[in-house]
């Protein structure tokens, strides 16, 4: 490439991941930005003010998700770029924020240098990504993809603070009644999708690698146990006359543990465990675990549910237990869209970085969108595969490189995708 | 023996089970009886009258147990006969009442026939022997031995409504403030105690005996175990970077089965588990286990206690986990006395039994009372195991042998102690 390419501003992009840290910052030095909070709040008249500044329209969807649209650009089908601006309890300063200030990033380097391009390039913050008290997760981009409707959103409400999701979206300046008009994207609407986000694991950064194009996100399966045993006397009932529930669910948690061994393209976990009557002289009567199978591949996760379910039968026989086994929640994996991959793939080489491809283990909103538009993900080293926690961090010559990617793999697709 | 020997009245003893079995009872078939309620204090107005309408006089001490006293007996040292009349929740009709009334039984046969003995023989009902909601077992034999003295008794409060114990133990008749002087025993003011009891295993049900003799009371070592790993992403932390809390939790536990294996005498249980964060989609970061652990033999103990705390290493290296341990309770096994073990197998030899001694596995009033006489117990078969649940049953012929052997282990104790 020639040397009047375009380039952009890493340490403008740095600085702004520091300003976006302020905002709900405690005292653990963690981020407190979950969706409604008062600093999901400050953190989009932040944003507004932000895009405003650097030439782009403000439009808030009936969702709440923010959207950034260059004055007077393009009449094509826009490429968006974006992310999510919400956090965990206690989170971190990338999760999200990157995504979403390598868009803005993006779109003021392309702004200043006055880019002529065939496609409008839109800044986009999503609404609620993370999982929160109002119990969904990626709630702004399953509005857009028409996961949630209106009368689905209507029944949420925040499990602690008991207040409607209709109250909290009209308080950050939308209307969940007006959704099917202002936050639905009919399939082909937009041209593409570029999510950049932290991998939230330690392949890049062990490998030593900055970026990586994600292929396919994860197909998320999980179902809850729950082990029948039989409450006893734990003086008087000797081995041979227990049915110890928890005994019972401590070889289901070692038989999911097992799934994952020889299978790098798994991920299985017991998170949740649950005891009755969970007094310390008595044997456990029933337990509810839960179980929690991540792959890219359905033959993989054929193969380990096949496993697992003899694996509870032998349990069941051994023990003289019942084990109950109810469905939770079954979401395919995405795959990412071939052109955006090539792209980042293409973008990547130019500046002489591998042509890195992962699966991404975490659900993302690129999932949703990708069910109506061409979507794709560029993942960023994260240090030490912390995530979700005051010490996430992308190292800073990775973020550099992320960025000048992501405005490669723009110009790239402007030329390569129909208008 | 002669035939014209004593005999008790074992359909007398039925009905009185039955009829105590009403109080309390809950829909579910159940007895709710616990320390303090109104179903405590209404079994203690039913009792009373039932012993005065025998012929004793009844006292209730400061801890509000209640005394059985024959009018105008021996003058000597009482040969005490009792156990408790509380249940735990949604608890039995047979554990703690079936001693009670069995005493009661005894009691009502000698004055009757006009027995003449050396010894006065009392019956006793003692206050709170399970656990329950103030936090305190065997409250009312902790007392009489001096293990809970005043002061200790002011501190104690119903964990759930908030009444001192002073309150709740003023209602049923006693004053905290009076233990010293009014429900102490010293060493030595007792000729023997006697307490029957169902089994609440499976061992003489399963052997089709009805009887044995109780040889000890196991010792009963409680630990707190703390299991600390690293919170993790669900989806993208590979098997080899977790340090699973709950997958070293459940090695734990196993290892804890794995004691009991080759290890007829010794019990070991984790009955309570909690998880943090406990979110399925969560590596869990800590957990925190009960250990129970119980024998009779002091050896026993120390080589499970060396062979667990090898395990634990062990598991700690293999996950990189730090499992921190902390003793709850280390409670001495209490041997009976071997006059009444005696006494009780000469008296089942007689009447054609097998002289079978046991150890308890459960905690009793008798270990407390064995700090200050010659304590002993009988147990008796307990259908299929059962106890504190509603299903909880003695066979009828296995009481009717209990009864007629404590009948005539008292009368051989009474000839065979020193007044």
């Amino acid at each position: 490439m020639a040397g009047n390419r375009l380039r952009v501003n890493a340490a403008r992009l740095q600085e702004k991941l520091r300003e976006l840290a302020k905002i709900g910052r405690n005292a653990a030095g963690g981020i407190d930005r979950q969706l409604a909070s008062p600093a999901d709040s400050e953190a989009r008249a932040w944003l507004k003010a932000l895009w405003e500044n650097i030439g782009l329209g403000v439009h808030t969807d009936a969702i709440a998700n923010l959207w950034g649209k260059p004055c007077g650009a393009a009449a094509g089908k826009p490429i968006v770029l974006g992310s999510h601006h919400d956090t965990v309890p206690n989170g971190g300063a990338y999760d999200g924020a990157l995504g979403v200030l390598m868009a803005t990033e993006v779109v003021q380097t392309l702004l200043e240098n006055g880019a002529a391009l065939r496609h409008p390039v839109w800044t986009l913050s999503m609404t609620g990504e993370e999982p929160s008290d109002f119990s969904v997760s990626t709630l702004g981009s399953k509005v857009l993809c028409g996961r949630l409707v209106e009368k689905d959103l209507e029944q949420i409400r925040n499990r602690v603070t008991g207040e409607t999701l209709e109250t909290a979206i009209a308080r950050l300046g939308g209307d969940i009644h007006r959704v099917a008009e202002d936050a639905r994207l009919e399939k082909g609407r937009l041209a593409a999708f570029l999510e950049c986000h932290i991998e939230q694991g330690r392949r890049l950064y062990d490998a030593g690698e900055h970026i990586a194009a994600v292929t396919c996100i994860t197909g998320i399966y999980r179902e809850i146990l729950y082990v029948h045993g039989e409450a006893n006397h734990a003086g008087t009932t000797q081995l041979e006359n227990r049915r110890d529930a928890l005994a019972a669910a401590s070889d289901i948690v070692l038989a999911v543990e097992d799934l994952m061994r020889g299978a790098p393209d798994l991920a299985a976990t017991v998170g949740h465990i649950q005891a009755q009557p969970n007094a310390s002289n008595i044997v456990p009567a029933q337990v509810m675990l839960t179980l929690d199978l991540r792959t890219a591949n359905p033959k993989t996760r054929a193969a380990a549910l096949a496993h697992f379910g003899e694996a509870v039968r032998g349990i069941e026989q051994a023990r003289g237990v019942v084990i109950e086994r109810k469905l939770n929640l079954d979401q395919a994996e995405m795959p990412m869209a071939g052109e955006v991959i090539e792209a980042i793939g293409d973008a990547a080489e130019a500046l002489h970085e591998p042509r890195r491809e992962l699966v991404s283990m975490a659900g993302h909103d690129a999932a949703n969108l990708a069910r109506v538009t061409k979507a794709g993900m560029l993942f960023v080293s994260t240090v030490d595969g912390y995530s979700h926690c005051p010490q996430e961090a992308a190292p800073e010559k990775s973020v550099a490189i992320a960025a000048q990617t992501m405005l490669d793999a723009v110009l790239l697709l402007d030329g390569r995708l129909p208008k």
